[in-house]
């Protein structure tokens, strides 16, 4: 199977969802040593769950199938740019390379934040929509003091 | 009970769960109407989900709690700054308030990437670590354009 077959199943996945009032018209699917792995799309509205777009959903799948945290060796195909959230769970999932169809822009064009999310996320902490505070320093920070002591953790 | 009550949960979540080696030293709570809504805690490691940030965790239980994908109301308190991802999650949940104990600089100190993602995720596609390649437009931009027509479709 060529990327364009993996993409046209990312797409036929957008659509299908859509149609079945799964969510937003997103679709993705996660590609390992030429065999999918892991397929998604969105599911917000009908789960109730804001962090069921459809890379995250393909994601959480593909780790299940390889028993594994880490998808490094991996491709994912995704039928819209994804959007911070999900390019973010891309870098901690290690994935290896992305092929998406739509844009940010476009996404934008009927109604969708991923261009605002992008803007918000990487402005300094005090020029953010959400305001954020920063309290009980001393007491967040001893727990870290104990996972860097840790002998048996699983870093990743 | 006060924000300072709540922070302190999620920190007690942060060590408990690191102690029980569910995944990183973080914890998060989610508070609507003074009560406590949804807990979550790093669980990346013990079930294999690249996702399971403390966060995401708190969000999705949250959602459940109240059944709905919009938190608007609610304000999150969390162990450590929120890493882009979980903090992209946090606008797609429409939360109010971020109160962070460490900071993004503490955890790359501990061997986190959120700073490093933070920085990858801002930068634009062509200067980025992981490559993308856009492929398939018209067929992709076809779903959104019918998504746009659509007539019963759930916004957010």
């Amino acid at each position: 199977m060529t990327a364009d077959d993996f993409m046209k199943r990312a797409i036929e996945l957008s659509r299908e969802h859509m149609n079945l009032n799964h969510g937003g018209p997103f679709g993705a699917v996660i590609v390992k040593d030429g065999k999918i792995i892991g397929e998604g799309w969105n599911q917000v509205s009908s789960s109730n769950d804001p962090t069921a777009h459809a890379e995250i959903s393909a994601i959480r799948k593909a780790a299940q199938t390889i028993r594994k945290f880490d998808l490094a060796g991996a491709e994912i195909y995704t039928s819209c740019e994804p959007c911070s959230m999900c390019l973010s769970a891309i870098y901690w999932a290690r994935i290896d390379k992305i092929y998406y169809g739509n844009t940010r822009k476009d996404a934008a064009q009927i109604q969708f934040d991923d261009d605002f999310i992008y803007q918000e996320v990487a402005k300094p902490i005090q020029d953010r929509k959400i305001p954020m505070r920063q309290i009980m320093y001393p007491d967040a920070l001893s727990v870290f003091k104990e996972w860097e002591k840790k002998a048996d953790k699983v870093t990743y």
